[in-house]
């Protein structure tokens, strides 16, 4: 099987799995119990703390780290626990975390706003300065990776821009389909970032929200005050490890890895059959997901088709699939011939270069036969 | 090792892991992609969801299963998402993630209130339905089995007599302690009821809240609408199978583990040392969870002392253990004397009782040796 669809999630790491599978097997003790087995295994999650903090180059002292259940629950936990007056920014871009948590904000009377995209997905920067210059503005979040075009916005930039303008705004960026891929240097203007365990060949059901020691915020789960009180529930030992191995993993060989993935993403670029397909990402995309469309044909029977041969990629968002069209695709303005053909075609780093010549092979063999039953 | 504090924690099923093994290592699609892998996932996550109400006896017709990521966000989800007006009432015998939630509530200016507990832990129900029928009460919440004594609530009874005074109170119970432990009958009155996965020997990151069909509540967590739309975020389908196989496991003995845990609870309870050793649980408590008091001594040194002869139990709940005292045991009524020597002695179905007689042996010698030394 070619496994193209990663940026809905990946296969979990072999070897992050048997140097974590010892948390379920023998050392499955309650962390916050107080007898050896305990502490020791809340000093493993200390341990996994540090290692998401030194893989994006911040120090304990400035930032902690927060576990979460999942990339979702670390964007609603930033946006709905700062508790902020003002207006709440955020685009047109965003994951369904954010935009859905938006909308939710929208219904509590929260004024909010939405700003657009450009054509390949990133977010009109201008017009979010602008917007931040002229309203009572408290907090905004802007992805990081676009998760349909791989479109990276220059959050550090962002930040940085919007920190000048009103220095009290809370920044957030939902940075799942970015940690542990991208390279970038995280700027002191972020505030809290979130990420995901399962996109880096880790395990669903478990994320974090990094936080800059400082913003206050409080819990969207309260109870017994795991998480330094952010967060209640009993810490998933097993997945916060395979999540820190995964990630040591990543981050050893994330130069490598972009670059290897660069030339994937480039192969099938190069090779897709022009005069079928539109590539809706940027040159300058991530490029670990290329979002592409065969206009006049259905994204969904290219999918199947390529399903029959054993290739998996995604028609869409993952998460937002029961939809007819992509609501960011929509925002980049494409118009619905493009919209019905989209396809995700995203990698991991399991994937290789002859991979992806068996998938241009197989995709443009599709589209032609389509095209020629159709017309 | 014998393992003693299964109320905190449980070691996973290892058949349970191997029959969910291939959710990690080969079906590791996500749920909401719309090819076969993707389709496949969500089936198994529906066969999950009937598999929890089956153990309950409960029809899907009338009962939905919310997967959360631990029993407290399924508490947490039960208290903030109905938002009903009219007074909040629970009881001092709660877990945490029930206890702060109110107190949560209280800082939102929500009113709340808190009934009292009789000496075993259990609920004083007649306190609960005055205040039922002299208030105007929207929401109850009563803990079905207490996790620091074992008191068991009937709360089929108190939701049928709640629901009597008044039919439009929301009633939910948070069932962590005795789902897979203790056979009852699910009352039609219990509208929502919290489970946790990792207290029936599955994995810490997983719980469900069980909700009758056509009680409202908002999500706690928004985004790609997983769940029905009530819990946003890709499914743990590892954690959730692995939850499904152990409860499957364990009510298919679920009477006979409940005698075999009498059985085990009554031999220490017989021959525990009357002279240093006061019962805190009642003779009706879950077999599962034993309170004792060393009272004139110190919890916490009887259990390292156990520990260094490879015997773990609990000093109170360790969701709470970083407080001296125990909230719960405190409003039970009993002294510092008592509350300074609580150990918490748990089952689960891997014990046995010969371990238990080793138990018995060790602990009351450590008691004698540790008063002895005291004069």
């Amino acid at each position: 099987m070619i496994y193209f669809d990663n940026a809905a999630t990946t296969k979990p790491s072999e070897s992050a799995l048997v140097k974590a599978e010892k948390f379920i097997k023998d050392d499955y003790f309650n962390p916050s119990a107080l007898y050896r087995g305990g502490l020791s295994c809340a000093k493993e999650i200390s341990c996994a703390r540090e290692s998401v903090l030194k893989n994006l180059g911040l120090s304990p002292s400035k930032y902690e780290v927060i576990f979460t259940s999942c990339g979702s629950e670390s964007d609603n936990t930033a946006i709905f626990c700062c508790n902020k007056r003002g207006a709440y920014v955020t685009d047109n871009g965003e994951h369904s975390a954010v935009y859905k948590s938006f909308l939710e904000l929208n219904a509590r009377k929260i004024e909010t706003h939405f700003v657009g995209l450009n054509k390949d997905g990133s977010v009109k920067t201008e017009e979010l300065f602008d917007y931040v210059k002229n309203n009572n503005v408290s907090f905004v979040s802007i992805v990081h990776v676009n998760n349909e075009t791989g479109a990276i916005n220059n959050i550090g930039f962002i930040a940085d821009t919007i920190k000048k303008i009103n220095p009290s705004i809370i920044f957030h960026s939902d940075g799942v389909q970015a940690y542990g891929k991208i390279p970038f240097t995280f700027s002191d203007n972020i505030d809290m970032y979130s990420v995901s365990a399962h996109k880096i060949n880790a395990l669903k059901g478990c994320g974090a929200l990094i936080k800059k020691r400082g913003i206050n915020i409080k819990p969207l789960i309260f109870g017994g005050g795991q998480e330094g009180g952010l967060r209640s529930g009993t810490e998933n030992v097993f997945g916060i490890k395979v999540f820190e191995y995964a990630g040591a993993e990543h981050y050893a060989n994330l130069h490598d890895n972009y670059n290897k993935i660069g030339e994937i993403n480039n192969f099938i670029r190069k090779n897709l059959d022009k005069t079928l397909f539109t590539v809706l990402s940027g040159e300058n995309a991530s490029p670990y997901v290329l979002g592409v469309s065969a206009q006049g044909l259905r994204g969904e029977v290219i999918m199947h088709s390529l399903e029959e041969q054993n290739i998996i990629v995604g028609n869409g968002s993952a998460c937002s699939s029961r939809n007819r069209f992509s609501r960011v695709l929509e925002a980049c303005g494409h118009n619905r011939d493009i919209l019905d053909g989209v396809i995700r075609v995203s990698f991991s780093v399991n994937n290789t270069l002859s991979e992806a010549r068996e998938f241009v092979e197989k995709i443009n063999d599709i589209a032609r036969k389509l095209k020629g039953i159709m017309g």
